[in-house]
């Protein structure tokens, strides 16, 4: 009972009316005081025994909570000594440590943090460095309603008891190719194969086309978890510069000359993280110098649902005949859904196949159902229009309170993603916003190699309120000031 | 008017009162009659309109029917050309050209034919070659029921429009932990994570643990997609002859003398396609030669469901401390839904999160929720054990079929699988009962490497009935006699 309390006095008002389960609510209290810097580091959280004795919860009940912020990297167990606070739950505050004690790890730690942060419980406070639209921004009602429809059919037995079809359901091929013909991609259902979100179809793509210690080149700035994966599976990841237009195409000529890439993978369309897209001229450039090279492309069209048909696609150019084009549904429905697709040129088809066999063997077949449905009743289409509508509202919103406090935009404000220049070191200011329970993604996570920079990625949809800028720029002042 | 029609005088009878769609049964159609030679290789098929115009279907239908047969290996697009029957259709027949003009494959040519085999609709006759069970051994009801529930349910949301939890659904992680304890297997939900199916369990460890080029250890007769996988990572497959009371300890530590593999793979229980399980002692000899050599083990317990608790497992014996352990639900509930697992020593169950995040990001959650509440209430319990039961009667009436024409069992009849020598060249056989529209499992899928062999794999669950016993008996002794 002598023990060092890191709760407060008052357990937590926990609810059995909220919409959340009471170890999500245990778990949002304990993450809000780890945030706070009210349990530092290295705090012991109680026993379960203990925490459910305080909060009148059963252990089940706490063990839960305390798995939810496992999960989210929060606290670690130590062997029959209970449940601690990790460091890595701060550690966004200062330049990652290189090569520690801890052994290696395939993210680098302020990406953990980033991604870790994606699947925490919602907490009190937006956080504007995450990637998704707010889970109030999707339409949960179509979805329960295409998936009733597709379990209650006669279908039902296809979607569960046979394995589905090598390259995924033939309904939601057949509708992806309609949508790709929108865009001008000719792709037929034959040349579509589904996948565990786009993040498979990447995986699969260069699981086929490359080997350990290849190289490939990439947009930079771009997005971590890219330029993770590939180190991952032993390639030379070879950074191009991505201006307004495109790729640096006398950047990209000179890394070719020096080390045969055979690959280069880019966000043609609401880059990540600068909101731009490909200029035509740029994309008739690039794919000449690729047929010349004989390079291959993945373009990556993650925000293709918040971005219109008339904007230009490589695989259209280019007729996907060395463009392997991937999309995928978790930034405008479903993130949990985990429903992606590739579009390839012929000729690599079964090959891809092959590999998505032996990575997941097929894929699961209820929700393709239920997305093309959705697709083939134009329910998304019709989705999409108001989430670009509210986007376009709030990403107004946004950049009028951003410059009412004085921050610039290193680019045109377009799509879901603003990109920054704060004035001041974006890690440090990264470690500082967190105390106060905000997490935002620094410039450093966009580069493929670590470096000091003053710009960061916000998410229009959630960086609307006023106090958030407000935050940020006494939080930018007390920084420069030290 | 004049072309070559590969197609009868008569349409065949395709009806809209069926349980298969239109295009199912155009696609079946076209398949028996390619495996009864009727439509030999390098025939082409009507076009789409012509094809429509005949059948009295929409293009889209017939689009639908090809794409089920491409999907399937049976034909080919070419391109402008249309679509014609594929060699590979039926390139079980021989052994399989070495080098070919092809490009190389992951998957040794008479693997995909069984692989994709797997995924065909289904035909008239059963497919004695392939690993899971009729899809009416399933339980559907149960499954509609327990995703009815959880899609009416408040947590709908957290199952589709946020990223589940980078682990896997909480709920289940902790129903699933309960289940292993009654093998003994002490796993807290903490140290379990959930993937697409077994397979990505595999590959996710595989990844984790090895780099290519690294050595890995395997059961020899084994499972050739697993040997597909590994080569395709570019981890040199190393063969250990499997016996009826486990791996040959002494040419395994030969093999770790020679070579310094990190890993051995190997379905412990119910061995596929032997049957067989691990003694306790030597699963004990085994574990202290891994200690003595620091050799990690992935224990592939894909066929728990049908083993019982008894049987003992590594990963009870060890503790979980050097052995990761892998399972799923697709023998025995829902192979389209694709949940499986894996439970790990703790210190590995971070980095094995991360690859997950690079491969897949997280896994799709309503399924993972609906499986918990199967779980939770012994739903899948008590169909497993109809499951048994009806599978104990199926495999007696099988072996009685199977000696009354004369056939061996080159193993004790147990689980699902039975491993039979037929006295003639299986792959000769394999080929001629193609012709007649069985698809079998020769036994030189399960061997690394290419050699003649007179085994092969039968499923108990589809391999009841005399009618087969008889047809493999009379192509046995056509074979044999040329």
């Amino acid at each position: 009972m002598s023990t060092p309390d890191p709760l407060p006095a008052a357990a937590p008002a926990l609810s059995r009316q909220s919409d959340r389960t009471l170890a999500e609510q245990l778990a949002a209290h304990y993450a809000e005081r780890i945030r706070q810097r009210l349990m530092p580091p290295g705090t012991r959280l109680p026993s379960v025994r203990e925490g459910a004795r305080r909060h009148g919860l059963s252990p089940s009940t706490v063990v839960a909570a305390y798995d939810r912020m496992l999960a989210g990297g929060l606290i670690e167990a130590r062997r029959q000594r209970g449940f601690f606070v990790r460091q890595a739950a701060t550690e966004a505050r200062s330049v990652p440590p290189e090569g520690g004690a801890t052994p290696p790890r395939p993210l680098p730690l302020s990406a953990t943090t980033l991604i870790r942060g994606m699947f925490q419980p919602p907490g009190a406070l937006p956080m504007p460095g995450l990637g998704t639209l707010p889970a109030d921004w999707l339409d949960l009602p179509l979805l329960a309603g295409a998936l009733h429809k597709v379990s209650r059919s006669s279908a039902f037995a296809d979607c569960s008891a046979r394995y589905g079809e090598p390259a995924g359901d033939a309904r939601l091929r057949r509708a992806l190719a309609q949508r790709l013909a929108e865009f001008g991609v000719p792709a037929s259902p034959l040349q579509i194969v589904t996948t565990v979100g786009a993040t498979q179809a990447l995986d699969v793509v260069t699981r086929t086309l490359l080997r350990s210690g290849d190289a490939v080149l990439v947009d930079e700035p771009g997005w971590a978890v890219e330029y993770a994966r590939l180190a991952a599976l032993g390639m030379r990841v070879l950074p191009v510069p991505r201006g307004d237009e495109g790729p640096d195409l006398a950047v990209m000529q000179r890394l070719i000359d020096a080390h045969r890439p055979r690959l280069y993978v880019t966000v043609s369309v609401l880059h990540n993280p600068t909101g731009a897209s490909l200029s035509l001229h740029r994309a008739h450039q690039l794919l000449r110098l690729a047929e010349a090279q004989d390079l291959h492309i993945v373009e990556d069209d993650t925000y293709a649902h918040l971005a219109g048909p008339h904007l230009p696609r490589l695989a259209a150019l280019d007729g996907l005949q060395r463009t392997f084009y991937i999309s995928g549904f978790s930034k405008i429905l479903a993130p949990a859904w985990r429903v992606g697709y590739l579009a390839a040129p012929e000729a690599w088809v079964d090959r891809l196949v092959d590999t998505k066999l032996l990575s997941t063997l097929t894929t699961p077949v209820l929700s393709e159902r239920a997305l093309a449905h959705c697709l083939e009743q134009g329910l998304l289409r019709r989705h999409a229009e108001r989430v670009t509508q509210r986007l376009d509202a709030a990403r107004a919103r946004t950049v009028l309170a951003a410059q009412s406090q004085g921050f610039r935009f290193a680019a045109p404000p377009r799509g879901l993603f603003g990109w920054i220049d704060t004035g001041c070191d974006t890690e440090r200011l990264a470690g500082a916003m967190l105390d106060q329970g905000w997490l935002i993604a620094p410039g450093a996570l966009f580069h493929a190699t670590h470096r000091p920079t003053t710009l960061m990625r916000v998410n229009f949809a959630t960086t609307q309120d006023a106090a958030f800028w407000q935050v940020l720029r006494n939080t930018c002042g007390h920084i420069s000031a030290r």
